[in-house]
């Protein structure tokens, strides 16, 4: 059986170090294929790998048919809100343990990428958020997450308030160390450790989890990411946005962020007989025991 | 101003009779105003409105422009399931206090009335969710939830355990007091009591609530509501299904109880001041406080 | 080194034909150390041991020195429940998962059991609720839990509504699916899935957990163990009573539950290496992980 | 009847211009009563009462027979934490809303303290948390606390991780957004928002309550205030300590925080018919609703 040629673009974690003889068998095994494999230009600078060319993310999402990631979630994140306006697909390797969006382990990536290159996959696409923050009527900040968007209170600095709209309609003043705005991505992360409900992927939801509220009926809200999510600044001291953990601080008073769907999508391939429980419930320790004789005891 | 004439039906609740007087102003405006009312079969029972033609339920279906419901979300809850198959918009009355979806007091019903049937109002779709009963293959009951389908142990019957897949893929065996699939409507109801969140009534999901779950980590789950959830019973005592509610009881191992999206929905007509989350703020006992000069105390 | 002869009571859980083999190891491990061996009667009446004395409960709480169970936390829970009056120390051993309070795992206690007979054990001591049932001024039913009593609603019978009192000062009308009053033991049991805290054993409380409440601060309340609750039926069907899961059910309204720390205690030797927060780490699947050089990932 | 002449302190909170009427009040009530009357230095700053001597925290700890709060909870809380070293009782008056500690009403002051200085009230104790801040053997810092003690990150630094013994026995390592230790006084604060239960004010015990914390079984723990508490920071950046919400920051890598309970307490005097759970009931919203012929709608 034939398979196209393809460029396919590899991505290493920060400091892969450990995983260029990996990373090496990856490109080897692609090229024999007769694939052309090109090098992320961030990995290219803590890893060489012989005769392949650095590129650059723009350039990848240009030229690439795919990407292959080898790390973790994290590293999963990073490269995936680069590649967001490309819509390059993505397909994940984790190093250690099972990732919610690295679902390939390292042990058998070869055979597993080389049934996906046959077109033995299952295709997924996942929501990003993107938000701009006002001050006086100017946008002074934007960014694009693909987990969430956390507005909250610095160490020492008590509660915030933040003002809360939702296409326009006022939701509510809420007292708390802060809110997350997650896709169904960003719900197995840090929204679920604040008390968020799980989405799931192809859900076309938002979350909204508020973190340790002052009123107990301050529940998380899905809302429908058509929504237009308006948090504005009403008290509080040393605040701060992030986007998928990535900081823009000194937030002031009054000042607006405005969060709603990234016009953007990230496709996602996994091997053919992924499905999103499996994954959910290794890392949830979901019980997959059956009763004998339907017996509890 | 000519208003079109419509067909009316009066719906109130169970054991009426305090709302006697209510229902016979409501009536005669409504007739003066040009419109034909009738009244709710079940209704006619306990309250007698002058010259009022009492109709079934499946009349009203057939023939009624829109039903008025006063009572309370119970009311509302009982004959919404009734009328789900025929598509009548729901106007919903209070007696005392708002309810979710009884947001007209009754102490300003006729005014407000009156410029709804101006054409002064939103309009609302809400969906429901449909369960059947399969025991050895055969379909031995099914039912139609507005609110919830819960699946639940008794009294004194330990915990159950529930085999869940969705979509022909298995999610978990899940050991708990039972697990609510709720529609975003139910979501302020008993889902919200045993820990889930709360769904916007315009979002496409369901939500699946563990109730009392032995895993910590079995969390509410929202779904797409193009899901078809089957529950099996893998082992307990004295399990039964309730639609809002409405309980079929007795089921056996390996009972599967079938839930999807009802291919019904229901249209609510709300004043054209209404939103939802002036209603969420009430019911939610959320804060409205805008903190002075920026400070918290 | 000699150690005292003593009179040990083994104890089986039910249906305990898998472990005659090891019971009758233990049993003759003890005999050779020169200790008498008793069988408890229920135990006695589904396994056979060489030799060995069948003896109830009652006089294995006058005579024996200790009691060895082979079970898990349930098989405890039943025994504590009975010798508690008596006041003999327990220790548990668990055939295949370590249990909270049955911590000696099967493939290695004869060399434990024969450093606990030596003196090499730590001594804890667990308290117990009791509760009367009273209806028309008459106690009609009483009984002791180890872990928890819980009242709660039948299958198809919605919420209940209880009226609570401590120490004579009225706390609230909760509406609920019932409400768990649970020892420290229990708060790892039940307690904890409905949403409770984890009690340490040594923390003279008593929690209330309520399930699944309407109201959503009506959170769990840990109240010293001096303080006697009083649960009265307000309203609701189908409810019922349970202690440790063994149920009195057909409450009535106004039917009174009187909850008091029971005037016995329960004591537990575990081995000298024990401690409270292994097991509930190794239980809870809490993370040991020490993070390299400071830094998260 | 007489009562015997006391020395009384009158303290307000800060920037207490709007109440200078109500403390004139109030002090030329005592005066009349024939008490001595003196004001808290601070408060006497900011608010000018007639004839009234100033005096400092230490010297109204050496010589007063009671102090008397003007203000809300955190008045209160920020004198207690001052006072705590003298055992002066303390009465709260609240200026709008009832306080958890401030729960007499202004505009019945003056009655209520009449008969509360006739030796009709209630007399109550409460705990507080002392804590020192070890770097590299050596005590860094030290405070005490009447509500909590938290360790928590900074606003854009991601997870932090803890390190947590309790009497010396490793608890676990807790990834989480910071760590509660809570005295039951501050269980309706900070802890109860973060998700842990309610402490009633009389129980021996201590909550540490994770706040988002990774794991979602790390939940929260109720100690015996005989323990000692040992966090260490194990990994994370900008990490601070609050005690009741003032902060020491810059803590670093290995600084261990040694949490235990005060040598000293706080007595409240409150009036005869107070009670807990009154107050619980008003500031959580809790029903007081009695169903009417035991029949739940």
């Amino acid at each position: 059986m034939t398979v196209q040629a393809k460029t396919i673009a590899l991505v290493g974690k920060y400091n892969a170090a450990g995983i260029t003889d990996s990373m090496t068998d990856l490109a080897r095994f692609l090229d024999q294929a007769g694939h052309r494999v090109v090098l992320e230009e961030e990995t290219a600078r803590y890893i060489q790998l012989d005769n392949l060319a650095a590129m650059s993310v723009a350039d990848i999402g240009k030229t690439a048919d795919a990407a292959i990631v080898v790390g973790g979630d994290g590293t999963m994140l990073g490269i995936a809100r680069q590649l967001a306006p490309y819509n390059v697909p993505l397909i994940g390797i984790n190093q250690g343990r099972l990732g919610f969006i690295t679902d390939i382990p390292l042990d058998r990536m070869i055979p597993v990428i080389s049934e996906m290159l046959e077109g033995k996959y299952v295709s997924e696409r996942r929501s990003l958020l993107q938000a701009i923050v006002v001050r006086d009527g100017n946008q002074i900040f934007s960014g694009v997450a693909f987990n969430d968007i956390v507005v909250a209170r610095g160490a020492g600095s008590g509660m915030v308030e933040l003002r809360v709209e939702v296409d326009g309609l006022f939701m509510y003043n809420q007292r708390s160390d802060g809110l997350i705005v997650s896709t169904p991505t960003g719900s197995t992360a840090y929204a679920l450790s604040a008390g968020g409900p799980l989405l799931h992927p192809s859900l076309s939801g938002i979350v909204m989890v508020p973190i340790a509220p002052h009123a107990l009926s301050n529940r998380p809200i899905v809302l429908p990411d058509s929504s237009e999510i308006v948090i504005e600044i009403a008290a509080g001291r040393d605040i701060s946005v992030n986007f998928d953990m990535q900081t823009f601080a000194s937030l002031m008073h009054q000042d607006r962020i405005i969060v709603k769907r990234s016009t953007h999508t990230v496709t996602f391939l996994h091997p053919q007989d992924w499905n999103y429980y499996n994954t959910l419930r290794e890392k949830l320790h979901w019980n997959e025991y059956p009763s004998v004789e339907g017996a509890l005891n």
